[in-house]
């Protein structure tokens, strides 16, 4: 079995990026996405494919890119590599939901190339519930530890781990939300293990919509006030304050003219910001608080 | 004359922030600050006064601190310092008003020392209207220059067009507003021009409230809709997103530990995100893009 080469792999991610939109789209019920094509000066381009306004989803996008050129410096300092041209392929999702019980989701699979073969796959699901509810949070870690599983027993806890330390807002000592998986420079060692990394990648494209398919519609005809959409948009804001100043790939996609539109395309509809919010004791709000934390181990959480 | 104390520049800006906050209070009519003392482990403290629910004004904050101990190495580093002791004052503001058609303002005044002698000053006011009124975008210049020419008449160009540089949103390609003046790192060559460095900032301390309530009183009335509000709420998207992104100093204060609530005093009430979101032709929202672009002179600005 031979590798598959870059332009394959790009074709197989921009199917998954259908696949994944048409699958959200049957899920919503209502809302469609809408394609926007781009192009990159330097080399390659995009579809961006956009969600407003659905019945359950309320903004987010499927983004699909694959660009090449000639390594920005800014890029191979930062990833320690000799300049020389790039290929990077990739599906990158987040959904805002209307319903503040049912939570923001983040996705991306991506396969970076240099001309010289260095090359690594990397990527992540976490979520972030404005709510955080336990059972909801044990199924979301038992479906990514089954994915991981059929691959490599060892994925789950050193991917559980390292996205508990990635997706953290150190400014606040708070998680974004319950965590999931991420994964960085992932290097095939034999043409068989290029196939498995690949293949892992499209099985947790797979994965994703069914497990939020499965909390839409568990979540999202439960009922709420004004208090519960005011702690989604205080939340909110966090997500915002977490990808502006520490998320690393936007950051990176912000300062080497990345096409903004797209990268920013993980804003929420809306955001607020109080100044020293405190939920009441006992409440929803607070125990959501109290469970952003690293290192909870929810596939042994007790539900009593 | 001998050289104000560090001492006695905190306990001169402390006053200003108190000068400010009941001239703002005076100027809303209706809400009132409130302080919030707080203490830096490693030495120092501040206190954060906050404004929320007023007249006019709906959220902001009048920030003091005096800061000091061990130079953290982050500091240092980015600054080009030996270690040693530092110390810092400063006042730092952020108004978010109801009224769309009354813009956001912001200023900060600031003093570093370190033990070795070595000191300066920076600051700056900068003006972000929602809809760009040249009328009042060429007063709030006029202003700014006259308080600096009353210094330097090198003052105002050089000031306004780092402020231009500074309060740029790269990854827009926009300015966060129509500028005002920036400086930093203005040390004293002599006892009575640092003495005329600290006046020229307490000058700017005074001029701001005059300046800011003019703008609201002028505007605070104006009749506004859903379209309007909806506007206001996407800029104020954007300046969430400068602050985060590119503002050295909200950076640098989340980078290094700072005291989150009073970093993030700068943001908005509520923000908003539309993808690819377009004016229409002819509208003050386009004419308001148009204007949002580095080098503009406002002085000579033809208003006819």
């Amino acid at each position: 079995m031979s590798r598959k080469s870059k332009e394959e792999i790009a074709a197989i991610y921009k199917q998954m990026q259908v696949y994944i939109c048409e699958a959200l789209e049957a899920g919503d019920g209502l809302g469609k996405f809408k394609a926007d094509n781009w192009t990159r000066e330097a080399g390659g381009g995009g579809q961006t494919r956009i969600f407003q306004d659905g019945a359950l989803l309320e903004k987010g996008g499927v983004a699909f890119s694959a660009v090449h050129g000639p390594t920005p410096k800014k890029i191979s300092d930062k990833l320690g590599l000799e300049s020389g041209i790039f290929f990077a392929t990739g599906v990158s999702i987040v959904l805002h939901p209307y319903n503040p019980m049912v939570p923001i989701i983040h996705m991306n699979i991506r396969y970076f190339e240099m001309e010289d073969g260095t090359h690594w796959f990397g990527g992540g699901i976490d979520l972030t519930p404005h709510y955080i509810v336990p059972e909801d949070a044990t199924y979301f870690h038992q479906k990514l530890k089954e994915t991981c599983d059929s691959f490599d027993p060892s994925y789950y806890p050193k991917f559980k781990e390292w996205a508990d330390d990635y997706f953290f807002i150190r400014h606040r000592e708070e998680t974004r939300g319950i965590g999931g998986i991420f994964y960085d420079r992932l290097s095939a060692t034999s043409d068989s293990h290029f196939q498995e990394i690949l293949d892992f990648s499209l099985a947790l494209g797979r994965l994703f919509p069914e497990v939020y398919t499965h909390l839409m519609h568990k979540n999202g005809q439960l009922p709420f006030g004004k208090e519960e959409k005011a702690w989604q948009n205080l939340r909110r804001g966090r997500y915002v304050e977490f990808n502006l100043v520490w998320d690393a790939g936007t950051k990176f996609g912000l300062d080497t003219n990345g096409r903004t539109e797209s990268i920013l395309m993980s804003m929420p509809p809306q955001a607020e910001w109080t100044y020293q919010h405190q939920p009441q004791p006992g409440s929803a709000a607070q125990f959501t608080l109290d469970h952003l934390k690293k290192g909870i181990d929810w596939l042994t959480y007790n539900h009593d």
